[in-house]
């Protein structure tokens, strides 16, 4: 059934009315790209529940639901995780930020950082960012996840250094070092677990410093060496393993 | 270090006197793009193993290399792992065998099915698989791996249903039925698994019939819904958190 993230920007919501009326661009695509008729029905998301509507009138901009029952969906991740990434080129950005939504990821943090080949324009910044977290809408939709990925905006290494204490866990992905910890040990129950994946030049020596100093742990992600635009699946499809799917009990 | 993927097509191996001479392309990136000289080093990969060698001779088109030792090295999976997926898009497709290389997979074998919306044209078969190799390659040789992924010709979904019969373990990755058993269940310690993830628009009821008579297991990729693309990289990386990193051990 198709599905909509919706929020107070995107939506009226008056849950004791058992009412939404969608405002956004979500209405043109019920209307125009479904083509969907009244009496037909949704998932609409809302604050990270979702709700089995049905169209009760679809007017030239706006589409109002009525909702027939909460759904119980259990297809969020017991913990929250953010990919943080030293800034790569905008094809790769995207790709990452889709696939990521995909498998559970909440936050999507570049980071600018010393081997970070590409900037970002400050003039463009927000069209890019409106583009980038349209890219995870779509692919939390998808996915049927019931709350969207936030890409947020790019940050300075030392802003970095300050916000991972903010997480129960931080996590390095880095290959040099000997011995390291494979990322699967690593995951134990933390609710809030922030993984830095650096740029495509890797990370330099005083980040990795910088990063010890501040508690990060440094882990492997196998035996294998992946690139920066195949590290976030990896670490995500390893993270859904353990903590998404609880099969061992 | 830089790392070649050698067969009998691009090099001549003679093990007992320690010698290599690369005839491939592989000597125009050693002398042109990495601009190499003697005395230099690399690590050449023949037959699943993998040697440091040490560059003796630079010609017109090819690198003669002298054997220094063999190289003990762990990056490939204990299992061979073969991703059959549904004719997908072409860059679909080159996106998907560049991340299941660097994650450890062994082929990539396209598969016709119902609905499959593109088809491979014969006449550029031939050029498309030369293509799709040359990534497999690159792929292997940037994750330090010492053998490539094989990219398959096209089959029929009735050549694949006999093909399966090598495996000792055959699973489709569905998401419809209810009760499936979770893909990090399935994995045991069968030493040849094949993997079917479906086109875009999904597998068909006949196939999946078909698949459940051959004895395909049906396996769900976790709770969120995974796009064709991203699902080999999902299951490969739960491959290789269950059978390529024995941290439970």
């Amino acid at each position: 059934m198709q599905r909509y993230l919706l929020n107070d920007k995107t939506a009226i919501v008056n849950l004791e009315l058992s009412r939404i009326v969608i405002i956004s661009d979500d209405a043109h695509h019920i209307k125009n790209v479904m083509r969907m008729n009244i009496k037909d029905e949704i998932i609409a998301c809302y604050q990270e529940k979702s709700y089995l509507c049905e169209i009760e009138e679809i007017s030239n901009k706006e589409v109002c639901l009525n909702i027939v029952n909460e759904i119980s969906e259990m297809s969020e991740l017991p913990c929250s995780v953010t990919i943080a990434q030293g800034l790569v080129r905008r094809e790769k950005m995207e790709e990452v930020i889709d696939h990521i939504t995909e498998l559970g990821a909440d936050f999507y943090l570049p980071v600018i950082m010393k081997r970070s080949t590409v900037k970002m324009v400050e003039d463009k910044l927000d069209n890019r960012l409106t583009r980038l977290n349209r890219i995870a809408k779509e692919a939390a939709e998808q996915s049927h996840r019931i709350k969207k990925l936030d890409v947020l905006a790019p940050i300075t290494f030392n802003q970095f250094i300050q916000m991972s204490k903010l997480y129960d866990l931080c996590l390095v992905a880095h290959v040099d070092k000997e011995n390291n910890l494979y990322i699967g040990d690593a995951i134990k129950n933390e609710s809030k677990i922030l993984i830095l994946v650096g740029p495509e030049g890797g990370i330099d020596q005083s980040e990795l410093s910088l990063l010890e100093l501040a508690g990060f742990k440094q882990v492997s992600l196998g035996k294998r060496v992946l690139r920066t635009e195949v590290a976030p699946s990896y670490i995500m499809s390893i993270i859904d393993n353990i903590r998404g799917n609880n099969h061992e009990i």
